[in-house]
């Protein structure tokens, strides 16, 4: 049994310091680093690839839209070739960066908004993808499974990564619980935890209703946001190794 | 005999359309694409990239300062190792489109002040040439003969092409006469196209104050920002060719 | 009989030039005035007020999305405190140079996507008009009659100037038939200047269905960024005058 | 006896948060509020200004470089026109919010390396001194003594706040010492705030070489972005208050 666990990384920008890379990355297996668009900037990468390699972190591409005052948390109406070029540029971008680290560029998770859109849009889905696809077909492309987002990349020919998330209620029908209804979180680390564990080992979650919903994992969101993530973070990795699941970078086993 | 013809392209942004990208490229052997930070976008540069692919022209980086307002022409006091990040992200950045586009990334020129400050400055062009070496020792970086900027790249073993201005004046130490004094600039095509055929056939240049100076030339920097910019590259090529100078990109003879 | 012709100005950024102001300045007497977020600079915002001033037209602001990269023509999902933020904004960058040239702002009209939704959806008019009051209640703000935004606007005690489009046809309703639809533009520039005069004299315009639409004008919108913009302009100008009604700057008689 | 002490504020960005502002609002009596050039943004702006208008804290313009990867701390090569253009844009967006809460905008103080090309270069203290006199002559300028920025200001008629910094070493001449050289700060909080209070109370401040300098003070300078900002400002009130000096806004005393 094995798993990997992604965290966003290296969405500093200048003098403005956002997340707990240093932290983080010490308890992860892949990190999705931005690319200057709605976050981070060429120093941030330079150093947050560098910083991945040091921890044997996988390094991937986290695109998002060119809007760096809303975070890339909001939604922009962008054309479908708008959005393949803006990807490409940004998956170019980090491709540097990992190419004089002598790393590999692994995966691409869309970020924000553009991955939220990304995720229920097909026509997006597929501009994302068709720029992964175009820079290369050995690029792991992040999704939950069960999605447009999924199916789109499956239907290019991209290797998908399926994608849980250990702090977020789901439904019955295998999606997360809406952020607009009660419960939508899991604020006890512990109940997270215990989740993300019977994921892999069971292959099911429980989801708010109640029913035992199968799920497959490839690789648990963990957000680096929140001043308790390096707790929660070492939390999973404690319990998944109890359970005797190994953690390790999505590209090793996918 | 053979010579390089390298023009600034795809220096246009979302709305705004600058230079005559479609004309020029019938003229040019390397297209000098910019990367979005003084100019250029990403779907400029996908554009772009593919006008050049269509035309068999080479495509290189263009690299410059982040600031689109000022459109990279003034000086930014900037470290080396920003300049180098920065220079990275850049190259990276189109490569992407190259790669997507199924051409190669030949060679790097910094654009305006950027480029200026390289020539003179070794720090600032160490720092340049050490991303291109970071990013391929295939590269080929421009820079004119004698300067600061040609030695420091041929130290860190890169391939370098050796550029002319044939609309520009020389001094008699081969560098171009300053355009802070009277008579910089060439304005009659006819003389700059016979210069520059003489450079290529003879190896030399009369300065502006009569010497035959010697000179060296791979690539002939055209500027594509003024509207008789296709007749000067008509004239140049038709002259060249008619002087028996066969017009290559420089990734084919460097 | 009198009235208004506001065309959009200022809208160049550093280098990158667009629309013909110092031609259409000529024809009309309210200029919108870009305030730097989807196009514009403190430059060009600088010499667009001095050649308001210097023709006599009447200085707007023209607040857009921040989005220079889509020149404010794609919509963004902001919340109405982003919106009504960075309308002030806007406003008071603009108002610094209308102060420095000692003319006054006297009207406000949104550009591209932000103007388009905050016709139709009420929250995003209110935004709008919100910033506009806190800034002053004396400026204009142009909306089309039968708009939520015109309604919003009057609610909140603002001058509202109505606006017509010469060149675009109407539906029955008196709302602009859809650019979705065949024939939403009128191509004639003679057919589009009758239509104008039509509606100052008779207060009606023809539907594209071909009822006579009760229509109030007191400004008319032509579009800077067309080639054939300065003759179109100068034919409206002609006609109006020949019609025997008086081009004057909104803030004259609103 | 009256002192002024500024701070800057509100240079947060989008989901970017820098310095303490509730914290450091307590303690201050002049709020320089960034623009948006090199930090801060509509929404911050209009937060940072109703924040002051609560603490009674006077409000200023902070202008600076059009470097927000740069926070404003790299030298740009800017023309004249170019920093007055920039300079009156900026105080314009920042009225705009003053208006808005019903608050004066009495100030202008340029931020990180715009402010310390202007102490030394009459051109760029000039281009900034004319953007705040076209603005408005009430306007104070803040400049250290003895600088071509305080004397160029003066020159245009504007009021001058003389500005010292208690966490500074000085020279004999009565400048600040250089950072480049040992002991150019003062780390032990008790000492800079002695140092503070003789300068109001005897008009002097012991130079690094041990002469007592004359030294005239309207404003103190606290730099809100180390941790322990707030700790030395509280100091500093506490001091100032024990011996006799009252602290107001600046704009009611000069």
């Amino acid at each position: 049994m094995q798993v990997d666990i992604n965290c966003d990384m290296g969405e500093s920008f200048g003098a403005y310091k956002i997340g707990n890379d240093e932290e983080m990355m010490r308890f992860i297996s892949s990190a999705n680093i931005a690319c200057g668009f709605h976050g981070g900037d060429p120093k941030v990468m330079e150093k947050t690839v560098k910083l991945a390699r040091e921890h044997g972190v996988q390094v991937g591409a986290h695109p998002g839209y060119p809007d760096l005052l809303g975070f890339g948390r909001r939604v922009m109406d962008l054309s479908p070739e708008e959005i393949e070029s803006y990807t490409l540029y940004q998956i170019g971008a980090l491709w540097a960066f990992a190419r004089a680290h002598k790393v590999e560029l692994r995966h691409v998770k869309p970020h924000g908004a553009l991955g939220n859109v990304a995720t229920k849009n097909p026509d997006v889905a597929r501009a994302i993808a068709r720029a992964v696809a175009r820079f290369s077909k050995e690029l792991i492309f992040i999704a939950m499974p069960n999605t447009p987002r999924a199916e789109v990349a499956r239907e290019m020919g991209l290797k998908v990564a399926l994608e849980a998330y250990p702090e977020r209620a789901y439904s019955a029908d295998g999606t997360l619980r809406s952020r607009k209804l009660p419960g939508a979180s899991i604020h006890d680390p512990k109940v997270a935890v215990e989740r993300a564990v019977r994921m892999v080992r069971e292959g099911v979650v429980e989801a708010y209703t109640g029913e035992l919903v199968p799920v497959k994992v490839d690789t648990f969101c963990i957000h680096g946001d929140n001043p308790a993530a390096p707790q929660i973070a070492a939390a999973l990795v404690e319990a998944l190794k109890g359970a005797g699941v190994q953690i390790r970078p999505m590209g090793e086993f996918l």
